[in-house]
């Protein structure tokens, strides 16, 4: 796979992503440090809440889709660097056991007027589960290098 | 503390969290697991990048901010469940050694027409640093119970 600069992103271009898979202890562990609430962490109080069962937190899944791009064919030129976000949601809860892919498309690609070595994309990155429904969507600007 | 109630809410309303501190391991830790990217792996490796030091992953940050949500005065009740973001962004890095703080401030308030046991409020939520520059803002939406 080779690093992609600037020049070489276009608008409708799709970079995919190998898959993994959440289980029970994951889900706990990451909410035991960042996210203690009942729905992320037992099973039972999980029940009683507006997930109806035990599910990732939202900041859970975003993590793993950042390993899933970081590890996948979208190799940015300079890194993943994100300047922010317009749009993200999670259409549906985490479960345990689900499998995870990460689909990102090229929306806009911009070269900057005042740092001429780099540019901005926008992006469009979904992360399904084994089902093929999207968890979680958002739209990023993404700081890329363009070529020396 | 008490729970907060969509009837409690209140626009201009802010809440506080308490402090965290970052440390090198941390960054590390996290960027290993998630975010395995030079910039926030290795001190070294990433004077050379855009940070010119380094930073913890942006979903770090995230996820240490709903920490001090989840455990600050911004008791909501049904818990802390995010609909999705319309803005999210990191103005700043954030260094090994640097304390984290989370101000809450409510925007909007509506009540669910569909679901009348819950609303919806808009909510700006900031982290700032020692220095009180802010490392994170993000404009969000989250679900929160009536009164019955």
């Amino acid at each position: 796979m080779s690093t992609l600069y600037l020049e070489d992103l276009a608008p409708g271009q799709k970079y995919q992503s190998g898959k993994l898979t959440v289980d029970t202890d994951q889900i706990k562990t990451f909410a035991g440090q960042y996210d203690p609430q009942p729905f992320h962490l037992d099973e039972a109080a999980a029940q009683e809440t507006i997930f109806r069962g035990l599910a990732a937190s939202g900041w859970h899944t975003a993590a793993l889709t950042m390993r899933l791009m970081v590890q996948g064919e979208f190799r940015l030129a300079g890194g993943i660097v994100g300047a922010g976000f317009e749009e993200m949601r999670w259409p549906q809860p985490v479960r345990p056991g689900d499998e995870l892919r990460v689909e990102n498309e090229v929306l806009e690609v911009r070269a900057s007027k005042s740092r001429p070595e780099q540019g901005v994309i926008k992006v469009r990155c979904t992360t399904f589960n084994q089902r093929n429904e999207p968890v979680q969507v958002f739209v990023g600007n993404l700081i890329v290098q363009r070529r020396q």
